[in-house]
């Protein structure tokens, strides 16, 4: 079942939408209940919004085995985590601002998780059950900023700035995490192809790995990191990154 | 002025406190209006809660000189910043709790800024503007995971732990931050004494520097960094951190 978030007369919800573009409103918050209210749209009457209005976004590093090689990086003996601001998150569409301080702005296409339910010490084996659905993001990275950050050995600022987390259009519900093609598209041009087939730490481990520490909830966002092609882009580019079921999310740029 | 959050009959309300232990309840939030409900009580009847509930915790590593002495560590050259859970805070006299992967865990003492109203691209004259007031925090971190996290660039599960933000008692609303005993005691032995006067990167140039990337919301919190003196803990132990101008925040330890 495929989920969005979006606005139509100055009032937000979320809603079931199909093939058709039809969209059915749901009664209240989907982690509640899928219910329906009755009423329907239509997409092309409505504003798709980012998934989730303020999410925790835990972010993954080097997740990918050819990214980590394309890095010249070792894989990651546990997975890299960061946690990022939810000001950085802009709707399907939006424009991402190159700020006045980016010298090196890379694309970062991601399958991004959103747990469903409150999860502390799950096993690899009903991880996935805590997992509401599947949306897209771009983890914005400015480079210079973050080499700084990570040869101090933590970081913020570089994946952090407003605008950075782009997310959407729609949340897939029914999807196997391990075997999604993504392609990143820059202008048209494939930059990114991959599978999540080669994810170092599967979207189960992570789970596992972040919730025998720290409580996840509703809503949490995880970014699960990004294949090979990352590359840097320009105001005035468009940035598309699409996976298989999901759907695609497109962000133009514009300079701050 | 000093403000508290508490729980009254299962009730959540801000409030001021007096020096004789008088509470008036403010009539709604603190950040729209400091302005009184008429109803009061007293510090005797009522729970202390962390000043805010669900805050995005901002972090700063190595931000004394004396404490990136003993780290053995230069001074950075920007601000070491990383975000925290708000699942891992608690109350004052709250339990930490020692989780199973604990090895060497430290009490890291710490000035915690909270923020007041939206902020982006602030002056240093004006950036104390935005402060709404002063809170303790207690950076708790795990220093085994917190080795490997930071050889991987960055950090979250080493200090994001549930129940290793503790926070409060009370946040004083007209402080000057730049010249504030601190000292931390481990079993009412005194461990850590030092004094904001001691930062690498006063709170005017922190708020500056983050804010020039992400936009800092009202409630935002800055857990500013830990002077020289941090050192392990065990379950049965007691942490009081004590802040001039403020008050002591004290919490126990527990094993999970």
């Amino acid at each position: 079942m495929k989920i969005l978030r979006y606005e139509e007369s100055g009032a937000t919800h979320y809603g079931i939408i199909e093939e058709s573009g039809a969209i059915q409103q749901l009664a209240g918050s989907p982690f509640d209940s899928l219910g329906t209210s009755g009423e329907t749209t239509s997409l092309d009457r409505v504003r798709v919004l980012a998934p989730i209005a303020q999410p925790r976004i835990f972010g993954v590093g080097l997740n990918y085995a050819a990214h980590a090689a394309e890095s010249g990086k070792e894989p990651p003996p546990q997975p890299m985590l960061f946690l990022l601001p939810w000001t950085a998150v802009i709707n399907p569409g939006d424009n991402i601002v190159y700020p006045k301080q980016g010298q090196h702005i890379d694309y970062e296409g991601e399958l991004t998780v959103i747990i469903g339910k409150e999860t502390k010490d799950v096993t690899r084996e009903n991880a996935l059950d805590h997992v509401f659905g599947y949306t897209i993001g771009n983890d914005v990275s400015e480079r210079v900023i973050q080499k700084a950050e990570m040869a101090q050995g933590c970081m913020l600022i570089c994946k952090g700035f407003d605008t950075f987390k782009p997310m959407g259009p729609y949340v897939e519900t029914e999807l196997d995490p391990t075997n999604l093609n993504l392609t990143t598209r820059l202008n048209g041009e494939i930059r990114q192809q991959s599978n999540t087939s080669d994810f170092i730490f599967p979207v189960a481990d992570l789970i596992v790995y972040i919730s025998d520490a720290v409580t996840m909830l509703p809503g949490d966002v995880i970014m699960t990191g990004t294949p090979a092609g990352v590359g840097p882009f320009q105001p005035g580019d468009t940035i598309e990154i699409e996976i298989e079921g999901i759907g695609t999310l497109s962000n133009g740029v514009v300079a701050e």
